[in-house]
């Protein structure tokens, strides 16, 4: 990033503004937009929330009668289609501005390409692709969503060097660091949702919010509970926090009774169909597509983790390594379940980024093969 | 490292030339010497191998008459004990050198400051700790050993990222890329021995040779093998690589035919006595000390492993990280055993270095709190 051209800096300065609505567009993507005149930034905007206006809406509005001639900087190829309000296409070309710089093509498969056409169609002039990576990075969720009708899943785990989730006693407060479990908080507050087992509320009766310093969370992630036989505790502390929604997944065994208990409680309650391995995890993401929720955050325990590594059923891997080694045959394992009896059919992760947290560690990896994920180059 | 003074720039020369006997100077320290006179590098050389001269003399005689009012950068505090030959602080006060610039002081508590001394007595300038930390990194082996008496223990896992080294099936190969193989390769021709438990004989017949591609490696590290039962395969591979020592600790359980029998294969028989975790860990590395092991790969198991984790009996701790998931609780852990059953008693680390080995990772970490650690600023 040493050497950026015009094009770029803008573009970066788009994506900047993009980024301020993470965690509040969903099931729409992340978008900001900026038109320059004379090298000067005469309309700037971002998609704040679902069912407000586009980002380009508020940059044409903010640069009025200037944005004739002048270059229009967006991350997403503006759209084609006729909702409630007329494409943004249509409202770029009314401007009269004569240059569109794009960062990525709209990544629905029905509509790609159409907004990018119906510029070129005017006689603008379009680039697209300009730090397109990045443009990628910051919607992956969205993308996957959108291609694929089923949440983006990111699996967390707060491991020991050695792989461990707790001692073989139990104890896991604290594998990780502060800032490691702050970090851990930060992914809460991006995500529509949080999935966990029943065996780790009834383990570590963790609240599974959303907290960060400084900051009161008002759009907490709804909360996903796997629970074939209905044991969650009615005095669980995630019963405590206010307007979050929770959602339980029993299976077809759990008694009337307890689900009544459930719903009594404002708890939502779904009869989900089992297979050998436990709750169809199939079922359950195609049901959160459903509901438009496009990211869902796994946060254990050991054996849910396994449900979705050994389903192959993850997009993303976030792994938080504290500095100690706990070691022990009977401690719990970050995967648990099953696993893969042979490497071939083991899941394989192209290691993304590692950063340090403090004196611990981050590896994000995504899971080679996932779907759903941009075809670039693709214009 | 961008601004480096002129002192720093010869010193980092000397690393250099002391750097060329990695792997073949024990019991003795890797040390390099540079004599400048003018802007000019007048002499240089490195300590090759214990019973060779030290490295300030190879300098000294290669400066010969020209070293008098000259600048010797050496990386270690020169020698001030009568050996079989004099004392390298006399010869360099012999030869005239007005100025020396010392990069660690001898960690030897029994000499450490007397070289110094020598040299200021003679009315000598000297310079001490440049580029000290990259003098005391090299020599990380030789220091522990020095001031401990025992060997420098080095503890190797090669793993998925969730903490396996073996599938519940036992598929163990490969689980790291070749590129991380290699380095492992690298790391046994630095050490003086590997030690092994003989449960992984047994499951994976490995050669457990150093082998380096394009390179004769003839100085295989002693093996050293954990077999407390004498279960050791008279047919085992580890047996075909030639001009190779081979130790095994036997308990006392182990019968006197198959003490014969590994003899009569050339490997030397150590009957060790045992404690509740099994073979002493202690009277095992005191045994080395003995020996002048002066570094010790512990290349596995899960189980062997864990006694040196559990024992608190390890330095430095060399993770590779596979891009796979294995998952499992049937599978095997990285570190076995009883494990740590509290955080507060599990041994931490300090995360010193993450790298990327083509599609794998690399993690450099040393035990918190582990002994004979060079004291800086102690000059």
């Amino acid at each position: 990033m040493t050497h950026m051209t015009t094009d770029e800096k803008y573009m970066a300065k788009a994506i900047e503004l993009a980024e301020k609505a993470r965690g509040c567009t969903s099931p729409n993507p992340m978008v900001g937009a900026i038109i320059v005149k004379d090298g000067r930034i005469i309309g700037e905007g971002y998609h704040q929330k679902a069912g407000e206006p586009h980002a380009e809406v508020y940059a044409l509005h903010q640069a009025g009668m200037d944005a004739r001639g002048a270059t229009l900087y967006v991350t997403l190829e503006p759209c084609s289609h006729y909702g409630k309000t007329p494409p943004c296409a249509k409202r770029v070309i009314a401007a009269g501005i004569s240059r569109v710089v794009i960062g990525m093509i709209d990544p629905n498969p029905l509509v790609a390409g159409k907004g990018l056409a119906m510029l070129q169609e005017a006689g603008i002039e379009v680039e697209i692709g300009v730090l397109e990576r990045q443009c990628v990075e910051m919607n992956e969720a969205f993308i996957t969503y959108i291609k694929t009708g089923k949440p983006f899943v990111i699996l967390k785990s707060a491991m020991s060097i050695d792989g461990k989730i707790a001692t073989a006693s139990g104890e896991s407060k604290w594998i990780t660091n502060e800032e490691a479990r702050l970090d851990g908080h930060r992914i809460r507050k991006e995500v529509d949702a949080m999935l966990v087992g029943v065996g780790t509320i009834i383990a570590d009766d963790p609240l599974l919010s959303c907290r960060l310093p400084q900051e009161t969370v008002e759009n907490q992630p709804h909360l996903y509970i796997l629970d074939s036989q209905g044991r969650t505790p009615l005095d669980a502390t995630i019963w405590t926090v206010p307007n979050r929604n929770i959602t339980i997944f029993v299976g077809e065994e759990c008694g009337l009774e307890q689900m009544g208990a459930f719903s009594d409680k404002g708890a939502e309650v779904i009869v989900t169909p089992s297979n050998e391995r436990g709750l169809d995890i199939s079922f359950i993401l195609e049901e959160l597509g459903t509901r438009q929720c496009m990211s869902l955050l796994i946060e254990g325990g050991s054996q849910v983790v396994a449900s979705f590594v050994e389903t192959k059923s993850f997009d993303k891997l976030v792994t938080y390594i504290g500095n100690r080694i706990i070691g022990g045959i009977g401690a719990t394992p970050a995967v648990g379940g099953l696993g893969f009896s042979s490497l071939d059919e083991a899941v394989q992760l192209d290691i993304d980024e590692v950063m340090a947290v403090g004196d611990n560690m981050k590896i994000i990896s995504y899971r080679r093969g996932r779907e759903g994920v941009y075809v670039y180059g693709d214009h």
